[in-house]
């Protein structure tokens, strides 16, 4: 049996699997890599659509991959020239990025993140994890986001990157036509304090990067401006820890 | 000027900072290395008494180190052989571990935030940011944690690691001697709602590892065990989100 699955990659496939460590050819291929093996069993217990999947022996999982999915055994040797990383896992997946479908008139139902140019991507996988938790209809990001197919934002997503729904939008021009349709609120430094904050059942909660909080553009729009009161020396939070702060307060 | 600063280190200095990449020579040396002209201009601005800055001419900050710093311009390749990183900053700060005492009975007074097991050092950083926001009195690790020293914590703490008192201590001992003498908060599964945690001025709150969350030895001290309700998908919650949204409950 074993034998039957050991196959060897041409280097045109390779090299396919190891461009994708490049958003540009993420994004004309349509394809990402992912790789680890517990994010890989995370996705095959969600029933995400993974192409195929590359494992060495080392990888025995408690489910493999349905009949969807080809499934092919590879070398160490080979692992190592497919893999983005210098250490590689046992299993490599290969998705596929369908975009999903977002009319501007979804965000008025249900609550939606929105994150303004958070550009570490270890944060937007965080972020879409936070929202997964807190049971958010969906994740908006603005262009200059970092990449949500970016390996490092799939893994810190810890899974909830295949059940969240998730659009790369032009932020400003949505809010803009949102305006009076639903609540916008944005963290900032001199609004009122979260503590004060209502549930409600639709809202946009939009989140900043780090260093520069809100951009010009996205601030214009928001309609309820919170702060989360300072007690100590910190100049700032986490745009994760803060997401967090508000969205707990939010679902109170 | 220029040239009276230049100064060539010699092969010993530079192994001695290279060798500070290892947690095992900081604690021999008691020293450790910080990198990147943010943080440190953070630890200058906040006085913290670094022994020695190495910087390239590139590095012109708004203020320099103070005269109790020794301060030494070197060239960018010198910068290449001492940096801990493939591509070095332009300033390189050395400063001394210096253990702060801690008395068992200091944790009945004041909000402690006590890591068990946070082994990813940005983690642990970012939960120092949390303690300093919120106006913790101190932070205390496990002996498991990451090393508060490590570069990456330093950097993901964004200065609140000079400000913020952190202890390594042996955390099952300590919270056994207290028992009885304050509140142990610790977030598990099946605990009450975090919304009806009541602000409280003295309190030790616990933040297992995100893996296997708190320890079975530090777990059964827990005196009030705290669950933030899921609303969605997700397994699990950041540690350091988690904690944020606990310390902004109990400063509600």
């Amino acid at each position: 049996m074993r034998s039957n699955m050991v196959s060897v990659l041409t280097k045109a496939e390779l090299q396919r699997l190891r461009s994708l460590r490049e958003k540009k050819h993420r994004e004309e291929l349509g394809l990402f890599v992912v790789e680890g093996e517990k994010v890989v069993s995370e996705l095959i217990a969600t029933r995400f659509p993974l192409l195929e999947v590359y494992a060495t022996d080392a990888w025995q999982p408690a489910e493999k991959p349905g009949p969807e999915t080809k499934f092919v055994r590879v070398s160490a040797g080979e692992m190592e020239r497919a893999s983005h990383f210098p250490t590689p896992s046992a299993v490599l997946a290969l998705g596929q990025i369908i975009p999903a479908r977002l009319d501007a008139e979804d965000l008025t139902r249900g609550l939606t993140l929105a994150l303004d140019g958070v550009q570490d991507a270890g944060n937007v996988g965080t972020l879409v994890r936070i929202a997964d938790w807190f049971g958010f209809a969906r994740v908006v990001l603005s262009n200059d986001c970092a990449d949500l197919f970016h390996q490092k934002t799939i893994n810190a997503s810890m899974g909830s990157f295949a059940r969240v729904k998730a659009h790369r939008i032009d932020l400003a021009t949505t809010l803009d036509g949102l305006a009076g349709k639903v609540p916008i609120l944005g963290c900032v430094l001199d609004g009122t304090s979260v503590y004060e904050l209502q549930p409600v059942r639709d809202a946009v909660v939009v989140i900043g990067s780090e260093g520069r909080g809100l951009s010009e553009a996205v601030a214009r729009y928001v309609t309820q401006r919170i702060t989360i009161p300072r007690f100590g020396g910190a100049e700032s939070l986490n745009a994760a820890v803060a997401a967090g702060i508000v969205c707990a307060q939010l679902r109170r």
